[in-house]
């Protein structure tokens, strides 16, 4: 976590950061404005996080690691919070069962909203104050960014919350799925040679892209658009779902235990394939990037094409050249540490080195993910059985 | 369900059922009043239902069982409401899977008092008018009862909910635990010979307790007052959940898999048993009733001193000779048909008969009882590892 | 456990109980003959246990409560055995897992028939000696019920082990499946009134018999006979298993969870229902009666027909009256103690007492039944979801 | 699957074919002889067969892709069979269910024995007739590696089965846990550049290893030598199952959940930590390399010794400069396919790359590799929480 260590004056700086602050937390406020109180308690898969968990646990991350720590005199809101808005820290202390969290009806809405509030305002004296310093940077950049993955994930579990319930609630219309128009679908093609992938300069970025380092590359041409919809229904049309000669054995088995044939969020309706929206059960619309397949399904639909997805130093080198940011990609990139990974000490440590086993790397962003909150070197991940991320293919070969 | 058929003037009988309807959905509405909106929505347990979803359901069987059949140019609230609110009547229509229910943010709350208003003015109008007569009374009976049954449940939920949060919010102290006073504890002895026992009269009753018959029954004692906590304490000091010898084989094979060691909503603190209440956490109180312990957890008791559950028949016949109803009492009885029983046609058939196998009788009434909904041929069920009930124990031999 | 105390000479009775505890154990051995050595391995369902493990069940009961206790001197003949072959008897030490069963290649076939030589041996002697009197009577008896209880299981198991091999190799013909003859298919007519039924005389039975006792019994018919394979494809024609209204709400669940459309070991291959049977594959006998339904299959027969299950106390009343014992009879009594049943002291004790939950009660006897072990006050009991026992279908109203 | 064409004579080549065909199904055989037939049949956990079905499977192998489609004339054994030895091949026909395995007691052992011996004596034949030709030769290869696998799977089994039985029967004595003795253990240096890694030449080896291809590496150091058990007691001594510091996410779900405190096989009784081995249970010996552990061990042991796991791409680089051959080696890549991997067409087309997802790759091979089944490109795989494989741990920085 490498900040910017701009010359700016002091007095300066300190603003910056409050408004940069401000503008963060008050997007989690805005992306919730659509939603009954209903909405933000409930978790129907363990994937899925209640809203207003969301909402405390990005809220405790700056209570816990900034405000208890460097702000002298700071009375936590409530200390039985910790025990219920702690994630995944385990230095920090116990950790509520994830699966327990859609049980818990209090504390309530509003409750958090006050806690918000607290936290909020404490923050701002703080960050004013002569206590915050050079050193409280990088933690309070990873707080901003904590909270814009979790806006991301906000976004993600309220469509999934809304398009599981049966009366199909819209959220609201957002111009959320425009998609970029690409002037010509066309493979790019690479030489081999050394590359360079892996984030560099002063800006921040996650720990898992630190360590700018050298990769040999084959020969590669990738693809300058995404997959449409209207592709993967012919995939779906020739029997893809049927075919396990496309899939991994572990994909297949997914196929059968789930009887899945279709993206998520797709429901075939008196003989049209239709699809839950921001705004309702609508047509699909076939020249949409496609969305919501695991890596399974991408990887089928690869095999099919008789193609293959890119691999994330692949992706990353030739990520100039097209235009990107409406889908999470998936490479055939497993989530590994890049050469020299560290983990940082303490409970900010378990960030994301604990996770580089079992999953796989999706490069890009997508329409949920906040602006100034996407970069090239961007490293996401998830299990290769997950659809209800926004995400999308584009093949290489 | 035999009904009331009463000689009073056909007006008197109109407004009676009215303000009996008033009087009875009021009291469901009243139950909530503590609430926030956000414990209306959530389902710890599958066995729990969520209370707005109790809102619905009752609401939904007045709809379908009298509004749609019997009152013409009735129009129904909202079509996918028979989706989402029945609840076992597989005869009415697909329903929700159990434990999806508390993944349902929508219908809101608000949006289900509107519902419950919107067929509390259609039914009002109904009974006043002329297509309301004698043949609507034993189903409109049933809905009322129904009702009243739901409270109950309404009431357990909400405890569990709130109990099972950690920060224990209190309900609402509602003087709700008070005990009835025992004066003597004796064993009450019943000589052998033939019995009756059932429903007679034309009160109402649910179709399982239908049949007055005769049994035999062997000399027996039973006792004046329920075990109480102290009592139930020195079996747990004795080892009582430690020693298989007192246990069912099913009944220790649960004790070692939940790792039971005390009756539900029991926590060890600082050296001291506490227990979840209606007003929060709170010392046990040692002369008061045990309450929330499962079949298992009877029948070992009972086993620990040397005695017995009482049978239902027996339970019956003795329950003129001592107070009973702040507790669902076990008995030894498997919830089975009396003779005779049978099915009435169509959906209320699936009322009782379909659960009678593999449960246990409970008589008796509770503290979560609503008034003038319990007797003494009432027979309750529930399977042998649930806690959540208001349960308690006499003992017999 | 009464046992016959009869007046013949002390040698006389010696060289009798040596000849039965001879004719007993033989059959044990004598049903395993048709067996290759793989087949008394495996263990597909956690309710089937592998043949060999009945073989050392049943000398280790021998050897645990005679041979230990009684017999001085005696050396055991190898000490793990006791945590390899109990079953259930907590009292007498740790237990291996039942589901392991199926995983212990070792003690091997022949080391378990030494096993079973060694301990008969021992036995023949102690059973001629001095120390063999009276006070161990009831215990041999009770171990040679118990061997000859797991000799029917054992025919149950080996069963279910050949009958789900793909291969279905017959196990032997032996005219197991041969029907009594029953001249008049007709009701039978019992008047209302006081009955006795349990064991009564000097005769042996097991705990859960004992304790004669009145009953009161309603008007009551009961068939002359069982229930045929022919009447049985009748309830499947007319949609049986796809109409929820015969069924108990738990007996549906099982339906839908199992996809179950017809008796155990029946297949309906080319257009044809065909069955497993003793020898191999073979077109279903219409005449033949029914076999291998679990209870809620019985009974949901009995509510398509329009008709019962009957109690126990029902048959036994009536069981003089028609012909029993080639199939167990499922009734609609639930296993629960007489009244004033006692367990015993000690690992005896848990014979049948910790079993009264959640079971039903069969009656009568069936083709695997050891002969001279069927008697018409024997309550045996299984699981409602069970298929596996030799059971049928006696209709009551 | 490129192979040796080599010019020497064709009768020669004959039978060169046939004495290697000879040597490697008699391997198989030879591995079985110490068991009892108990021993082939049990499946204790999914990941393992039962020998019986090793030995059926192997032989289904040759009997599928050659005899039946090359050798005219050729009589299936038992149609049959096809179902109860494929095993994962979708393209054949359906499959048992991995976890049915263990329940089937038929075919035999012998008859298994019966059907080698009948594919043997067709397999001679044809090797020796004019049918046999270059063209077959590929899958022939494939057939004699496919059952030196299965001879590494019997063994690991074999262990299992043994080794989960309380009696801990000994295998046979045969020196396979001797050491390869390290005259230095010492870190390796090599610099950073460009390298080749990945199959080349005339030699046969596994689709997955295919495509040499240029790999950039950084400057790395790896061990000459194994972690032995000494060292991993010390692992064990500071906490290592308790600081979940160490541990992948994942990894300390799987700590927990099967509350791991040791590598597999370990047992601490009175005292001491013991481990089943060929011979039966036996102290640890300090000096020996330790085995049994996955992949979530051996990455929590290197992070606790602030050293990581090797690259695949690392090993193999440096593979020359080390001795190995007495572990599999977990090293820190996934399982993916290598530049340019295509699958070949029909079902050997799925031995490798369908597995591709979610594995990690072990290099080098084990006391359970036979003979001349391994070299430095091989990449052998399994999910990260199996311990039943010969694994051990290498580190690198």
């Amino acid at each position: 976590m490498e900040l910017n260590s701009d010359i700016i004056s002091k007095e300066n700086s300190k603003s910056n950061w409050i408004n940069r602050y401000s503008d963060v937390r008050n997007h989690s406020v805005d992306i919730c404005k659509p939603l009954e109180i209903e909405d933000y308690v409930v978790q129907p898969i363990v994937d899925v996080s209640p809203p207003k968990w969301h909402l405390g646990h990005t809220t405790w991350f700056f209570e816990t690691f900034i405000l208890q720590p460097y702000c002298t005199g700071y009375k936590v809101f409530d200390p039985q919070y910790n025990f219920v808005f702690n994630s995944y820290y385990e230095t920090v202390g116990a950790r509520v069962i994830r699966t327990d969290r859609g049980n818990l009806s209090r504390p309530s809405v509003s409750e958090i909203f006050r806690y918000r509030e607290y936290v909020d305002e404490n923050m701002k004296v703080f960050l004013n104050s002569e206590f915050f310093n050079n050193d409280i940077e990088p933690i309070l950049e990873l707080g901003l960014n904590h909270e814009q993955q979790h806006q991301e994930l906000l976004l993600t579990d309220i469509k999934y919350i809304l398009g599981h319930n049966p009366l199909f609630p819209p959220y609201k219309p957002q111009g959320l799925n425009q998609n970029i128009p690409v002037n010509k679908v066309e493979m790019i093609g690479f030489p081999e040679g050394v590359y360079e992938i892996g984030s560099f300069g002063d800006s921040f970025c996650f720990d898992n892209e630190l360590g700018r380092h050298k990769v040999f590359l084959n020969d590669f041409e990738i693809s300058s658009s995404l997959v449409t919809n209207q592709e993967y229904l012919e995939f779906m049309a020739d029997g893809g779902y049927e075919d396990f000669r496309h899939w991994h054995a572990e994909g297949w088995d997914w196929v059968k235990q789930t009887q899945a044939n279709s993206p998520l969020y797709w429901h075939f309706i008196d003989g049209e394939w239709m699809h839950y929206t921001w705004s309702g059960l609508q047509k699909i619309n076939l020249d949409e990037d496609l969305c919501h397949i695991n890596f399974f399904e991408a990887s089928a639909y690869a095999a099919w094409k008789g193609m293959r997805l890119p691999t994330e130093e692949e992706w990353e080198t030739a990520s100039d050249h097209f235009k990107w940011g409406k889908r999470w990609e998936w490479t055939n990139s497993a989530y590994l540490p890049y050469p020299g990974f560290k983990k940082e000490a303490g409970a900010v440590g378990e960030y994301n080195g604990k996770f580089m086993i079992n999953q796989m790397v999706l490069r890009g962003a997508s329409e949920a993910t906040p602006e100034e909150h996407s970069r090239n070197t961007y490293r996401n991940f998830f299990p290769t059985h997950l659809q209800w991320q926004f995400t999308g293919i584009r093949l290489a070969k």
